[in-house]
């Protein structure tokens, strides 16, 4: 079986080869819209190079720690070496992600002086060989190396295979601890480079967006693609191999009656292996029903192969859990129906599909919420910052009513291991979802090249309209991404609860409750220093292209020769990030150690909780603020020239143009890192069990 | 004992009655002056009758459902009588507390044209009759109801004292709700016209603040009466009476031995009610002493008075600790030597006075973060918001970190029933922390009334220093009252887990969770409807602002026969105010009940624990958001003119009024109200708890 799924993930990447040569071979255009994509790509990869040292020397520390401190019953000394290899297989995915989507940015703009289907064929692609790789060469190293320490370790018993898994958890330690750091650090320099263009350029200066006399012009860019591409493919690459690791390690507690014994547990380890492997072909078709017409709405398009891929997940885990199991199965001691497993997969399935149209209401141009934001602004930023405020505060009522009520049944259907069935079923469409996610900012930076090499307007268009489609799934994209982040954090409190031994817990007991708010408290000040590590780097930012509006005469005037000092920006905000993203990085690896070895195992479990309630809180509100806010500004850019109250440059555009601001870290810099921080989190308490116990 | 303590407690009755006689009596000012004040009283009366009338349908309707649903075992009918009554006596409380500082707030103004002393000695003495009003009111009906249902039920076992603190239990349900309902709907008042005042008044005018020109003028001085004094009464009245009946109902399980028996749990039942009762003493003992000379500091003598009042309060819980019990005591089962009962309260007030002064350090001008906000002014309001989010969330963490060690100190210097002492200890200053919050908004309306009448600059300049005081210390005693509900709801737990008789819990049940999100959900849902109400109310005066300034002619140009029309704006704002707060109180109400009924007693019980973690994070966070964001505006506006950047008029000036509006309603109508809403959810669901058993 395995070498089966080892089969399909080579394939897998072959396509994704092939792919990602047809896109390389497009025509790139004139020599000055390569030129700018080269300083783009040369910015990003400069960031990911020095990020990976500073990465490099803190995660080898690490392994090195990890294999020292491993208990040789347990786990073995290879979950260090684990540890670092996962860590490299993340960068190498996201490193090759982020390069192919250097490469169809350029391509997408040439594209779009044509055609609105080759343009959209180009990014989505671009997009594709990121999310196709990321999934393929997840699923690839876990069958490998689970084949290895198989033949290492396995002794017919569960015990052996526990092990084995144990081992394993290292490899969703480095996948996740490298996301964390790409994701913060990413969101730190793009949206340094970000808030900078809003502000200065718009307000200051009075040139419009993606200018090439704006010295952060490029850097921004950069932002997209180390931010929105490589930080959102790290981020889906720990996800997608924590949230199978952790159902493997359930699966050890899922009993199937082979001539009427309870014996082995093989198939509920396996079965996640098994139908994410599957969800690796469906990515792909679904993938190419990615296309349209010329005059054909791209995000329809877009919706056709997300839905089908859910379908097919539908069917899939229908067959597979037919094919695998009996007719019950025994899980923690309890026989279930089998086909109680393939319920919970729809339910949350379908509870991740809700919670993204609600997530689509309160965010979206034209709908209630967005409006009621718009309207405020007549009286200033100030109303419409609190208009604002009050909206993503209510927004989190409704997901979390669908995410309590998605736990109690998916807990009904198939008790702890349904619940992490669950969440890897919500992790089926990763590879669609990544491509989705990865196209947005491909399009964004094509519309940039567009203006900065002073195409056509017509390209410009385009490019926009692809990026309006890819900022409206991302966010919807979002909802589906916390419901997870959530359930694979109580699948892994399971986990702890197993290892570290819990007993029954008192509802006033002091402990509990310290634990419990020391825990509710790590996501807001992570997200506090998260933030406030872009407003410090803006602020170097800010400062460097005043200068350079000073300085290099003529620059601001629009002369031809005239060029700004991009690479400058880029440095600054390379650096900057790189130095900021250290604080909140560290706060998330050092606290459940901190607090498992003060407070001992019981406070760190309600830690855990504590961390995951208040995250995946913040996570909605954060999201959603950031998304209805940029929309709210979009709104008011698109209405006609001449509206009475909303038109470019009147109160209510200058108010959107702060609320957008505002929004702008906490969407794409401090509200997605915390889906990483939960589950961090919970696999650090993980690995340290053994210790503190 | 309970005769001496209604004694304690008539006595400061009559103190107040010859202290509020004495400040009537003072010079009121000139006809000018007193016609605003009137106007400012006019209004508030206004206000408080219509609020009267919504509070006392809902108060009646829901005093005829307790009495009917009932036990007759374990409470009687008179719940709802108790439950009506005490919320009548509450009203009653503030009524007279705003009463006196519409009095105070003009006879200021004239002291404040002669000397500062008599100006403090006038705004402050007006606190003061608000303070020891609602001390003593409470102290005096508990006393005598508890005389009264002891003769009616007392038959010497624990059981009967059980019903008789049940039905008691119905008193602080009738308090905390008319408070909730007094805090938003006060709140959203003075929010609406004060977000009006300087968004309109200070941007789109021109004008100053408190200019009579503003036709919102009034509202806003309206508004600070019956947010910050009656609402803030209303708010200290229902924490002080129901963290005193928790204390006695956790006080039942206290046995103290005579003869060698665990026998009687009377002293442990009454020790609240009496050390309360020495604290009113306390109160206007430390009150008396707030005086200052001509030339002298009066926050130094706010401080010395609240101090004051702590070290006395230590002193006698040591006296009466050791007068009442003896060297031990059981509590729960558990033997603890009763000096511990002294050590809680003690590291209670150490906890309290570390959380302020950790709260000053955020908020206050001059100190690292504020600075930090206005730095970021310069790149205009969008990084400055940046900023400000960044800070509040970070502020979070160490009043959390304090917060977790002292309930595990408390807890383990006297189980439960020391959670609770703690939690009585910290309301102990209730009476002078009452006194210093009425004072701040009487100078503040003090102030606008100089403004008003045109008096002198130096009279405004004396208020001014009285009001900046006030603020201060305002935003200090919010750490307390954080801190202090935080713990009245972890003592509340414990009752309520008693009635419903929960288990011991499992850390992956799934049922822990729902009820945990969905109780971490509630608070920012409520604090969203809060500021949604805020920026409405806000709208409806914005309109009405601009209309007054375009119709009536001369309004602007300040000729000197042209008046606003005020009472049309303090109309809308009461109209605006009392039909918004009617949906995130009814949230408040109705949800704990359907989680009750739908998920049963355990997921009701969780739903509590997510309510106080994400509620208690919600109110320290929104709190110190507005004071900092408040006292950053004010740093601006201290530097001297022709600073570089920070200048009257400046953009990071402006940029600094935005942001204020936005932290506006965070720090007086959402903020203050979630210590309520966390206290009043946990008392509805030990009253429903026998139901849903």
């Amino acid at each position: 079986m395995l070498y089966v799924i080892i089969a399909i993930a080579l394939v897998a990447l072959l396509y994704v080869y092939f792919l990602g040569r047809s896109l390389v071979k497009k025509n790139p255009g004139n020599e000055r819209m390569q030129y700018i994509a080269g300083s783009i790509a040369k910015g990003a990869v400069a960031f990911l190079k020095a990020e990976y040292k500073i990465l490099a020397i803190f995660i080898v520390t690490l392994g090195v720690l990890l294999a020292l401190t491993a208990n040789s019953e347990t786990s073995s000394m290879f979950v260090g070496v684990s540890y670092v290899l996962w860590a490299a297989f993340s960068a190498l995915a996201w490193f090759i992600g982020m390069k192919i989507a250097t490469k169809s940015n350029v391509r997408t703009t040439q594209a779009a002086t044509t055609s609105l289907s080759q343009a959209l064929n180009i990014s989505f692609g671009g997009g594709s060989v990121m999310g196709i790789t990321v999934v393929s060469l997840g699923i690839l190293w876990l069958a490998v190396l689970f084949l290895l320490y198989s033949h290492l370790y396995w002794t017919g018993d569960s015990f052996s295979l526990m092990k084995i898994l144990n081992i394993l958890t290292g490899f969703s330690l480095g996948a996740e601890s490298v996301a964390l750091f790409a994701r913060v650090g990413g969101g730190i320099f793009t949206k340094a480079a970000d808030v900078w263009a809003d502000l200065v350029g718009k307000i200051e200066a009075g040139i419009p967006e993606d200018d090439p006399r704006n010295p952060a012009a490029i850097a921004d860019n950069v932002g997209d693609n180390v931010g929105d591409v490589a930080g959102m493919g790290a981020d889906l690459f720990g996800s997608y191999v924590s949230t199978i690791i952790a159902t493997m390690i359930l699966g050890v507690g899922v009993s199937v009656s082979q001539w009427n014994n309870w014996v082995t547990s093989i198939p509920g380890v396996l079965f996640p292996l098994i139908i994410s492997a599957l969800w690796i072909i469906f990515s792909i078709l679904g993938s190419r029903m990615v296309r349209i017409k010329e005059s054909g709405n791209p995000q329809l398009a877009l919706n056709i192969g997300n839905f089908w891929s859910i379908i097919m997940t539908a069917i899939a885990s229908f067959g597979v859990i037919k094919f695998l199991f009996p007719s019950t199965v025994m899980i923690s001691g309890e026989v279930y129906p089998s086909i109680y497993l393939f319920w919970s997969i729809i339910v949350w399935l379908v509870v991740g599909t809700l919670i993204s149209i609600i997530t689509e209401y309160f965010c979206a141009k034209g709908k209630r919420p967005v409006k009621h934001i718009t309207r405020n602004s007549l009286s200033g930023a100030g109303t419409n910052v609190i208009a604002g405020i009050s909206v993503w505060m209510i927004s989190t009522a409704l997901p979390i009513i669908l995410l309590a009520l998605g736990i109690v049944a998916a807990y009904f259907f198939g008790g702890v291991y349904g619940v992490a069935l669950a969440a890897t079923g919500m992790m089926a469409t990763t590879g669609i979802q990544l491509a989705i996610d990865a196209f947005g900012p491909i399009a964004d930076n094509a519309g940039g090249i567009a203006e900065m090499s002073h195409l056509d307007k017509k390209v410009r268009e385009r490019t926009d309209i692809l990026d309006s489609v890819g900022n409206t799934t991302a966010a919807i994209g979002k909802g589906f991404a916390v419901a997870s982040a959530a359930l694979t954090s109580l699948a892994l409190f399971s986990a702890y609860k197993e290892a570290v031994g819990i007993p029954g817990i008192d509802i006033s007991n002091a402990k509990v409750l310290a634990g419990l708010f020391v825990g509710g408290m790590v996501p807001f000040l992570f997200s506090g220093l998260a933030i406030r590590a872009v407003g410090n780097s803006a602020n170097a930012m800010v400062k460097e292209v005043r200068r350079q509006f000073k300085e290099i005469v003529g620059l601001l005037e629009g002369k031809p020769w005239v060029e700004a000092d991009y690479e400058r920006c880029v440095n600054i905000s390379t650096k900057a990030a790189l130095k900021e993203m250290l604080l909140p990085g560290l706060l998330t690896i050092i606290s459940p150690i901190v607090i498992g070895f003060i407070g001992g195992g019981e406070v760190l479990g309600w830690f855990l909780v504590g961390v995951t309630i208040c995250g995946v809180l913040a996570a909605i509100f954060q999201s959603n603020a950031g998304w209805a806010w940029d929309n709210a500004k979009k709104m008011i850019e698109s209405y006609e020239d001449g509206h009475e109250h909303h038109y470019k440059g009147s109160n209510s555009h200058k108010a959107s143009v702060v609320w957008d601001t505002v929004g702008d870290p906490l969407k794409d810099t401090s509200g997605p890192s915390l889906n990483i921080l939960i589950k961090l989190i919970s696999i650090i308490a993980l690995v340290i069990a053994p210790l503190i116990k």
